[in-house]
């Protein structure tokens, strides 16, 4: 049950938010492959939101947040907790506005993720990795800067973002019996929920999920929101759990989750490389490894899938030896 | 000189050819990343000739040539040699018209070409890796055939096809200072040279060639073509010479030849992976290393690349050790 002073988000909250962030964010394509069709038995249609500048669909919510705020908070900034898209995409936002960002995240997060954030100007105050040491010194830092806490996903502003892109992407493509998304906290289950339940209710959302990080999955199956403790998969970024404001979303309107093993994975994300040739992360890969897991479901049927980020490094891919 | 015989395609060829080509290409989209700009100080518009079906923008020129076969000779099919996109191509619009398509290939070729060529339903024939063995196996393969011979480059076909490419870039863009392709036979350059010499004859036309492999940009300093025998770069779709045909559009309307190194070729393609998200090949990385390596030549500029496929071997890139 939501408390009652959690906000739902709304069909006009994310109209809304179209308006707000379209001049800031980029109006994706959706590219097919005739090869991953014939191998599917589907109309597949993948929004590439890899393709967004900094490189995640998070720019949406976070986008929504940051132009969200009145002046007088914006000139206090944001804040959040992040290693993952979340975070470069709140600071590039915050940064297109022109105010600060303060991220607090484990001193052990890649180089690469640190220096991606500190590109967009974002400030980082690093923490040891365990939830009370992220928690203490993100209290501090907001404290400090009365910066607005932007959570990655469960937040009213970043879901109706987030679901800017099935809007898009219906647009795109003149409707789609099907939108499969992966599934971590469900930031954009959640938006892609809030948006097709109106625009097109007979598109049934499907959310696609590591087998090893399968939480959501239990959830779903359970009625009830299952957390696990540090599950691991090479899709890095769906290892967190689901939270009251997406529970809602997945609980009452997602129509399937599908999971998909690792080597599932690794090879869907090969295959989208290969034929639909774009960088794309592990975690997009989920979508596709579960609809060859499951043709049955999907053969011919039009199916939208959200490519929901391409930040990798390109020096350890996961079909890379000795890494 | 040109011989009397040889047919310079015109700028109407071009237009006849989009209009056939249309139904059977993909029209790609223009790229930009403000990262790249940033880092060049110039404007860049790249053109994701990688995202057609087969994977190269050669798939132009070779559907030009199958669609404009008359019926009787269709019904004998195409033949080329080509160990590259060019077979893969050719193959791929003989398939959508439905007619044969014989391809001589050293049996030296990887077996990923091979195994495109045959999904494509493209027939090999194999020779040995030398010049006298593969003019024989075709002259073998045309005498039995009868398949009309598509040259890979040195046709004016093909280049009428090309040129399509920057047609669609200057309509994408609403206009560019300079378009910048690779070279190696010529084919694009020459369908560049073509279309912009009409269509915008302000534009320059810029050539990017590989430093181990630089016989156009000395044969642009000679005046002459020089051919040299068996380059190498890790731009392997460069390596072949200008011919009479190409060699006309190269002398008489690029404005310059840049080069690079096999290491800024390999950082550049780095570059466009990590922040255009796109897999291409190492021969379309060839543009964006002469830009950095040429800053002040493009600074300021609206500057339109052409990147020329996208046909790579996911398990030896070329920044993978030990390869």
């Amino acid at each position: 049950m939501l408390d009652e002073t959690v906000k739902i988000p709304s069909y006009e909250d994310m109209l809304a938010a179209h308006e707000l962030i379209r001049p800031h964010i980029r109006l994706t394509p959706v590219r097919q492959s005739d090869y991953l069709n014939e191998l599917t038995g589907a109309d597949l249609f993948f929004k590439c939101e890899n393709f967004q500048e900094p490189g995640a669909f998070k720019v949406r919510g976070a986008a929504n947040a940051v132009f969200g705020l009145g002046d007088e908070q914006a000139k206090k900034g944001v804040a959040t907790h992040s290693s993952g898209n979340h975070a470069s995409c709140l600071s590039y936002a915050a940064m297109l506005r022109g105010i600060p960002c303060n991220v607090v995240m484990p001193r052990t997060a890649p180089q690469a993720k640190k220096d991606t954030v500190r590109r967009f100007g974002g400030k980082i105050t690093e923490c040891e990795p365990s939830t009370s040491s992220r928690e203490e010194a993100f209290a501090k830092v907001q404290a400090e800067t009365g910066g607005d806490f932007v959570h990655p996903y469960n937040d009213p502003r970043v879901i109706a973002g987030q679901g800017t892109c099935s809007k898009e992407l219906m647009e795109q493509t003149g409707g789609l019996d099907m939108v499969v998304a992966p599934i971590g906290g469900g930031g954009m289950i959640s938006g892609t929920c809030l948006t097709l339940a109106t625009l097109a209710p007979e598109t049934k959302v499907i959310a696609a999920e590591p087998e090893t990080a399968d939480d959501a999955y239990r959830s779903f199956k359970a009625g009830k929101i299952i957390a696990d403790d540090a599950p691991k998969s090479v899709a890095d970024g769906l290892l967190v759990p689901l939270k009251d404001l997406t529970w809602h979303f997945v609980s009452n309107h997602v129509s399937e989750i599908y999971t998909a093993s690792e080597e599932e994975i690794v090879d869907a994300m090969k295959l989208i490389w290969k034929y639909l040739r774009i960088v794309m992360e592990p975690s997009s890969a989920v979508p596709l490894a579960t609809i060859l897991k499951n043709k049955d479901a999907f053969a011919g049927k039009r199916v939208g899938i959200i490519v929901t980020g391409g930040n990798v490094d390109l020096d350890r891919l996961p079909w890379m030896k000795g890494d």
